[in-house]
């Protein structure tokens, strides 16, 4: 068995999960940001006591621990080099584990563990290479190479967020414009639903807004889909950068597949086929956007089976 | 010693190089295009007894025999599925070239090989993880993860001439408009000049064009040197669509090292340094293109000498 925490701004989402992918408990709580460091690993501890206990499996049981951060991940070395929702700098977090929980542990990118859960059992299956993207508050990517996590330089590989998609674009957090984060995440969606009802357009979100006095992207992807044309158009907007983004990457490494996962993968149609539409315009002919781009399978659980994969991999070749 | 053809749509060139990669004999012949593969099988025959011959080489010197193609390669198969400018489609080969060569034969992609040839002998060694972009008449790419040449689904990784880059851009050879092979390959630099003529735009390139009829890639990249404002305009504008594309690029595989030759490679300083610019302007802050982009060292042979490790790779692995 083997113990996983997706480490994430504002939840850590744990679990307990056996070598064959199975989930046999899991926990959601909040992040404890204020505690930082130590904070976290108090509750990495505190969680996998509770789990043990309320599953009666004693620690021999745990054969290693597997963390996915929100950051830049030396994998090789176990240290988080950057994480900036968490405030963490070249934290040796395996190391520092160590102290808390008697497990070797090992650590990985939160979007590459949900691209190794997605490849294990979900929408990967049966493909060697891989590309998983994140579409939430941010825009994350694995990027998976002959069956393999590949990190890139400084762990830079699958940032694709920060893909350049737009001239005169919005600022991003990064600090650049024009990324395809400011265009095509859920935070994207909901600043460009309000946007619309602050300018005035005709649109059934200036309701939503009036109501909750703010419009999320779930908001307006279900106007979209009742058929209120100014969410239609920012959903379409939405969709044309990911297909220019999502074409374009797909020049370079030609995955057999792009998983497509993360809150607002949920969309489901409204969103993938218009992805797909721009995807082919912008590709090779020869190249179907319809046989390589496919939402994620595994949801919120998908980091979770990743890290379990990646420990016993880990576990293996020690 | 090994055999090692990069076959073009215009020239062979084909040499006798060792398992250092040092080069001990070259030929440059033009392809026969009309006699179509016989031809061409005819040529490689032709120019290996020419080889042995002159160098006083027995053939059971020759270990095995390597070969490079403008399109879309089968390793495995070794099977050419598409060569456009070759007018090939699904030929096998490697097969084929042993009824005209009696060695053992492997074929790659020509972009990939002189990723290859980069990697082991030019400004690529140390890396693992490379790519390599071809600014000739299009625009083709290689793409290195872990030390091997990453083919993709169909060999589509690396053809990176049809990123997009331009909306409401010129016409592709493939069919879509906008790719990077329309804005920055040699034909792009020399087709903006030409237009630059017709336009009226006050430009020394006038005289060439009234001297020579037509206008060269080194045409433009002369004059911009020069200092002929609209020359440098249209390298600039080449510069900021590769510096966009590679920018792009890094974000899905963040490699160590952007390897960039080709016949408009020869431009130096004067294409470089606004490509770094661009790249900067479009990357994360922390990216640094002037520690990442670097011009090919191996010129023309790169290729030959990435046909040699092909070779002595897959003797090794047999």
């Amino acid at each position: 068995m083997y113990l996983c925490y997706d480490l994430g701004g504002t939840n850590i989402k744990a679990g307990l999960i056996d070598k064959s992918g199975h989930i046999h408990n899991k926990k959601n709580i909040p992040t404890q940001v204020e505690g930082n460091l130590e904070g976290v690993l108090q509750q990495f501890k505190d969680i996998a006591d509770r789990m043990l206990e309320e599953n009666s499996i004693s620690k021999e049981h745990i054969l290693g621990a597997g963390l996915g951060v929100p950051g830049f991940v030396d994998m090789e070395k176990g240290v988080v080099t950057t994480a900036v929702n968490l405030g963490w700098h070249d934290v040796p977090i395996t190391k520092r584990l160590a102290e808390y929980l008697p497990y070797p542990a090992f650590v990985i990118n939160d979007a590459n563990a949900a691209a190794l859960g997605e490849m294990w059992k979900g929408a990967g299956q049966n493909y060697r290479d891989l590309m998983c993207i994140t579409l939430g508050t941010g825009i994350g990517g694995g990027v998976i190479i002959n069956g393999t996590v590949h990190n890139g330089t400084n762990g830079y590989a699958g940032e694709v967020g920060h893909i350049r998609v737009k001239d005169h674009g919005r600022r991003c957090n990064c600090g650049k414009t024009g990324c395809l984060e400011t265009e095509a995440s859920a935070s994207a969606l909901a600043f460009y639903g309000e946007k619309a009802v602050r300018d005035g357009v005709a649109t059934m979100l200036a309701d939503k807004m009036k109501d909750a006095g703010t419009i999320t992207s779930k908001d307006v992807v279900e106007a979209a889909a009742f058929g209120d044309a100014a969410a239609q158009e920012i959903v379409n907007q939405a969709a044309y950068y990911l297909g220019f983004a999502l074409a374009n990457m797909y020049m370079v490494i030609a995955p057999g597949r792009i998983v497509i996962g993360g809150g607002l993968a949920a969309a489901g149609d409204i969103l993938f086929k218009p992805v797909i539409k721009w995807f082919n315009e912008f590709s090779l002919t020869e190249i179907k956007g319809e046989e390589i781009i496919y939402p994620a399978q595994l949801g919120n659980d998908a980091g979770m089976i990743g890290l379990a994969r990646l420990v016993d991999l880990n576990l293996k070749t020690l």
